[in-house]
C-alpha cells in the first residue's frame, strides 16, 4: 500500500512523510521537554513516573521517524546520505520541525507539565484510536501498538489534574495559572495542515477538527471533577505544524542535537 | 530478622541504616548522572537506554531508602517528622551521603558515561549476586528483584566498551583517555567502611574486598576484547562512603534537591 502509494504519487508520498515527521516530533518534542524532569521531579515516585512517559514518546518518534526516513529514502533514490531516524531528529532545523505549539512549551511547575501531558495525551489517545484504522498499514501497526501507553499517559494525567484541582488552595491556584497559560495552544490539534487534510481524504488519517467534541467532553470531565473550568473560547492556529515555532523550540533543539551535531560523523 | 536487629541493638541497627543508605545513594547518584543525557544521547536508541538504565538505579535507591526509612522510623520511635524514601533522597546533606565517589563522577563524554556505568554495573553485579543470600529478608529481596537488571546494564556497558575501545582511532582515544580518569575511583569499591564491615560480620553483606579479583578478570576480560588495558594500581580510598565528597557532589544534590527543597511542605 504504502510503496504503491510513494511510487505512484509525489506529491503524496511528501505529504505522508510530512504526516509522520508531524507525529514524530509531537512526541519527541513532547518526550525531551518531560525528560528535563529526570531527576528532578519533587517525588522519586513521580520523576519516574514522567522519565518513563518520556521514554514512551520518545519510542514513538522513533517509530515515525524510522518509517519517515524509509519513505525519504525511497522517494529519493540516493544511495548515499541515507534518512534514518538520528538524521530527522538532530539534523533538521526549528523550520522543519511540525510539532504543535503546545509541546514545545516550558515545563513550568509540576501543575503545567501535568496539563500539558493531559491536553497531549487525551489528543492522542483520541487520534491513535482513529489511526489504527488508517489504510497505511505501518501507521496503523504503530498506533495499535502505542495505545496501551498512551491509555496509561492520559489515566496517570487526569489523576493528577484532579489531585492538584481538587487538592490544597496552592496546587489549585497552580492548576489555574496553568490553564491560562496552555489553554491557546490546545485548538492547534484540531486546524488540520494541508498534509493532514491531504491524508484524512485518503483514509490514512481521521479528520482531526472531528475529534474535538470529544477531546473537549473528556477534558471537561477530568475538570469537573477537579473542580476546574474550561476557558471559553481559544486562538486559532496552525503555526507550529506548519513550521513556525516559538524560541522556545530553538533552545531546546540547541540542547538536543548539540552532541550529534558536535560528532556527525561518529559512528557512536 | 531485621525487626530483632533493631530492636535489641541500635549501634547495630544505624550501621544497617547506613549501608541501606550507601546502597540508595550509589544508585541515586548514578541513576541522576546517567539521567543527565536524557534527550541529549547522540544516538535516540542509546538515548532511550541509558535513561531507562537510569530509571533502573532509580528504582533500586528507592527500593533501599524505603527500607532504610523504615528503619528510621522504628530506631526513633517518632510520631511525626517520619522518614521517608523523599526525605532521604532530597533533605539530606551532601556529608551525608554515602555513595562511593566514582557515581559523581561528570558524565564527560560518552566513553566516560560507559565505561562509569560498567565498572559499577559488574560490581553491582557481584555485589547483589552475594547479597541475595544475606541474613536480611528485605536485602536479599530487592538483590533478588534487581538482578536481572544489573545483567543486563554490565552486558550493555561491556558491549559498548568493546565497541568504542575496538572502533575508530578517536573512539579508543577517548576509551583510553577515560579509563585515565575514572580508575582510581574504582578500588574504592574493594575498601569496606565501618558499617560494611560490621555487616559483612553478621552475614548481611559479603566482604566487598573478596570481590575484587571477580571484577578486576571480568574487568580484564572486556578490556581485552576492546583492545584496552587495565592500569597497574589505583589509589585506595573510602572518602565517598564516609561521606567525604567532591564538589561535584554538592553540584548534583544542588540539582536534584532543589525543587523538594522549593516546596518542602508541599502535597505534591
Amino acid at each position: 500500500m504504502t510503496m504503491e502509494l510513494s511510487r505512484s504519487d509525489n506529491l503524496s508520498s511528501n505529504q505522508l512523510i510530512n504526516y509522520c515527521l508531524h507525529l514524530a516530533d509531537n512526541a519527541l518534542i513532547l518526550g525531551h521537554r518531560n525528560s528535563e524532569w529526570c531527576g528532578h521531579g519533587p517525588i522519586l515516585e513521580q520523576d519516574i513516573a514522567i522519565s518513563n512517559i518520556s521514554l514512551d514518546l520518545i519510542g514513538h518518534a522513533r517509530n515515525f521517524y524510522q518509517y519517515a526516513a524509509q519513505l525519504i529514502n525511497q522517494t529519493t533514490n540516493q544511495p548515499v546520505n541515507l534518512s534514518t531516524e538520528d538524521t530527522l531528529a538532530y539534523f533538521r532545523d526549528a523550520p522543519d520541525f511540525k510539532n504543535i505549539l503546545l509541546v514545545e512549551q516550558p515545563n513550568g511547575d509540576w501543575a503545567e507539565t501535568i496539563l500539558r501531558q493531559f491536553f497531549f495525551s487525551a489528543y492522542q489517545y483520541l487520534l491513535f484510536e482513529k489511526l489504527q484504522e488508517s489504510k497505511d498499514e505501518q501507521i496503523s501497526a504503530i498506533a495499535t501498538k502505542s495505545l496501551k501507553e498512551i491509555t496509561y499517559h492520559r489515566r496517570w494525567s487526569s489523576e493528577w489534574i484532579i489531585r492538584l484541582g481538587d487538592g490544597t488552595e496552592e496546587s489549585r491556584e497552580r492548576m489555574v495559572k496553568a490553564i491560562d497559560n496552555l489553554w491557546n495552544y490546545t485548538d492547534e490539534m484540531f486546524v488540520p495542515a494541508a498534509y493532514e487534510s491531504q491524508m484524512a481524504n485518503k483514509g490514512i488519517c481521521p479528520d482531526v477538527a472531528l475529534l474535538k467534541q470529544s477531546w473537549v467532553k473528556r477534558t471537561t470531565e477530568v475538570f469537573d471533577e477537579a473542580t476546574l473550568v474550561i476557558p471559553a473560547s481559544s486562538k486559532s492556529s496552525k503555526a507550529g505544524k506548519e513550521g513556525n515555532h516559538s524560541s522556545h523550540l530553538t533552545d531546546i533543539l540547541k540542547e538536543l542535537q548539540s552532541v550529534a551535531r558536535v560528532h556527525p560523523a561518529a559512528s557512536w
